[in-house]
């Protein structure tokens, strides 16, 4: 069998099948597993990146009918079984690879409202690469703040206009405010980074919509504790190179000067998703999602699988569920993909995918979180100290969860931000063509 | 006071100073420390690059005397006591910066032997980015050799050349032995990385030509241990896309198809050595270091210090000393200006720049390294327990000697190396031009 993606769902589904009598290949065109619900930190330094990316080999290496394959997906041949892939390194490789079943777990990607253009202004903090290339723009700002003499010209580069207040948006923001208000307190001598203005802007009329209400207005006053001002039911409708561009439901509109944008409104599922739902003829969404049986199956296709944030799924009743795009849903769907396919192996039936919500975290800052754990609403401390040992817990590899307990013990008491480097390949290409 | 470079020279030179009644602008092109004995490690994915970098504002924040500038260092006009600046991050910032008393420690980079166009080929490990693009190469070296069905185009692919067998070129074949023969050693279903062939070529006779000929034997049975095939009295005369050409002294030369070769040969000082010696007559040897005088200033310049692997010393007989260019020489000359300084503060006199050497270390692999510690000559476990903690104790911050101490003793233990990612920035960029 082949997977496809060594994400959260991916992994799962592998990692419960590698004691079953089966071959199976995992295909990821990178060589990790990434923790995307900490990839913020990296962007905010917090963290350094091989402290949340686990190599997929070394995961399975003790499991030797576990391949894995280090090749981009393309397209699928469903009659013949097959799917087709492009070389990532150097130009070896297969063309395509058979199947007699498949699991694919392409994943989702930040999505522009359209806009493609504004992706080279808004940075977005889902891969490794685009964590690494906010932090650097980030503190790059306040060096450049630091160097500019021009008051007018200094205000643009202390503005930070963070687009989405989801999780992500909520916790990039909430982290900005804490780099600018207490790790990077006594670092200029110029500037004082407290001034900096953090700006988080919503579509919706209240942050974490996931979220019960009275802990958005929780969430809210914990951001704006941090000096991050929220600014909802205001829509973007314009990114360029030096700033944003938003409007509010009264059409009118108003030019924020920012140097530093980011992203973290909407996802569109993985291409993959539309190809599935071409070749299948299941449902596709506007998000680009392709709705699959209860069973995680394409329709007409029982060998194929599909799960994580690239799939509706169809409920009993026949109506598409939309999970959150969250790890714990991509998680279960990979562990009941795998038990399916066991299942299949012994002749026994499987019952319909069902999501076990074990609740909603996000958390602000020190000692700032929210917490929707079936209905028990927490926020402030207790909430923050979950979010740690969840986060803390769910990590791939003692070692990590080690060296990021460390990191975090040490950034609480000394207030401090260890990897806040400007740094990585492009780190002077990247300055020079935004300055 | 200005000073320039924040390696371990300019770094020393400014802690020493930090309670003196001085004004300190310390100005780098980038905004950490590096700590570059241990890039090599970055290099082989046994460490993460924030686990060896610090941020220099965090180093100086409550030193209210010290001003960090984020700038690169394009000149100097001496009469007029002044720094010519070009912008790093923006195009912000002072075009010179005026000094009373300046240090500069602007370190040195590898030279490919008046062959530039070998650079491209023939990585380095100096800069965190280099060590970064190593790590990138070295693994996906080894995913194309799995991916590759062909045998004659595999085995380029397995074959890593070395070129320079001084610390870090034997560091840097060690590790590589290691990653082929212990690491990786499960990784892959098609090829065994143990079959890698490990080439260290080195022009002089014997491995670390600045230890004593035995230490040397000693670290080459090492090095052959870990698989690597040390070829000594071997020049290089050319780096192609597939590989290198090395003579030997009878003037035959051999081809040796590698698609993966790192330069660990010759380094050249920084270009700010040459401009000084211009500005102020003092010699400038073939390699770019300056002469500078017995108190480390620059001849007819009281004011201006230069220190670390940039600079010759002219000893008491009027004859240039060159130290190895590694971390204590360039500490103990930091120490050295910033105590000037402070005699000249209470009118007292400095004797001569004196380096005390406290020893000679090298690390090949697990328990394998040769230590020269004023004669006493150690080598394997010892050494290597030795390397270990002088290179922990060094390491800036508590934080990152704790987190490196962790990655270490995993390492140990499990044979891993959790950060061996391909990643970064440019790493799909990287990989298709290599293709």
């Amino acid at each position: 069998m082949v997977v496809i993606g060594g994400g959260f769902g991916g992994l799962q589904a592998v990692l419960k099948l590698r004691r079953a009598p089966v071959e199976v290949t995992l295909v990821d065109r990178r060589n990790f597993h990434l923790f995307q619900p900490l990839t913020y930190q990296v962007a905010t330094g917090a963290l350094s990146p091989g402290e949340i990316a686990y190599p997929l080999r070394a995961i399975f290496k003790r499991n030797r009918n576990v391949r894995v394959l280090m090749a981009e997906v393309v397209g699928f041949e469903l009659d013949a079984r097959q799917v087709l892939l492009a070389p990532v390194v150097a130009a070896g490789g297969p063309a395509t690879i058979a199947y007699d079943t498949l699991v694919v777990g392409g994943g989702s990607q930040y999505s522009y409202f359209g806009h493609d253009e504004w992706r080279a202004e808004a940075a977005e903090v889902k891969s490794l690469e685009s964590a690494i290339s906010v932090r650097n723009r980030l503190l790059a700002a306040f060096e450049a703040a630091e160097l500019e003499s021009n008051n007018a010209r200094r205000e643009p580069w202390l503005t930070f206009v963070v687009v989405g207040a989801g999780p992500t948006g909520v916790e990039m923001a909430g982290q900005i405010g804490e780099l600018a208000r207490d790790t990077l307190r006594r670092d200029f001598r110029t500037i004082d980074p407290r001034t900096a203005r953090i700006l988080l802007v919503e579509a919706a009329d209240r942050v974490l919509t996931t979220f019960p209400p009275s802990l958005s207005a929780k969430a809210a006053r914990s951001l704006e504790r941090l000096g991050v001002t929220v600014l909802t039911g205001r829509t973007v409708v314009g990114v360029e190179a030096g700033g944003v561009t938003v409007a509010d439901g009264s059409g009118s509109s108003q030019h924020i000067a920012s140097r530093t944008v980011i992203w973290a409104a909407g996802v569109t599922a993985s291409s993959l998703a539309t190809q599935l739902g071409e070749l299948t003829g299941a449902e596709v969404d506007p998000a680009g999602r392709v709705t699959v049986e209860p069973d995680l199956t394409l329709p007409g296709r029982s060998e194929v699988f599909a799960l994580g944030d690239m799939v509706r799924v169809r409920s009993a009743t026949g109506e598409p569920i939309v999970f959150p795009g969250v790890a714990p849903v991509a998680m279960q769907q990979g562990r009941y993909v795998a038990k399916a396919i066991r299942d299949r192996l012994r002749s026994r039936a499987t019952p319909a995918f069902r999501y076990r919500d074990k609740g909603n975290l996000a958390t602000i800052g020190r000692r700032a979180a929210v917490a929707d754990i079936k209905g028990l609403k927490l926020s402030g401390s207790i909430a923050w100290l979950t979010w740690l040992l969840v986060h803390i817990w769910y990590l791939i590899g003692f070692q990590n969860r080690l060296l990021v307990a460390i990191r975090w013990t040490s950034s609480f008491t000394t207030h401090g931000r260890g990897t806040r480097l400007i740094a990585g390949p492009d780190w002077r290409r990247e300055l020079d063509e935004r300055s």
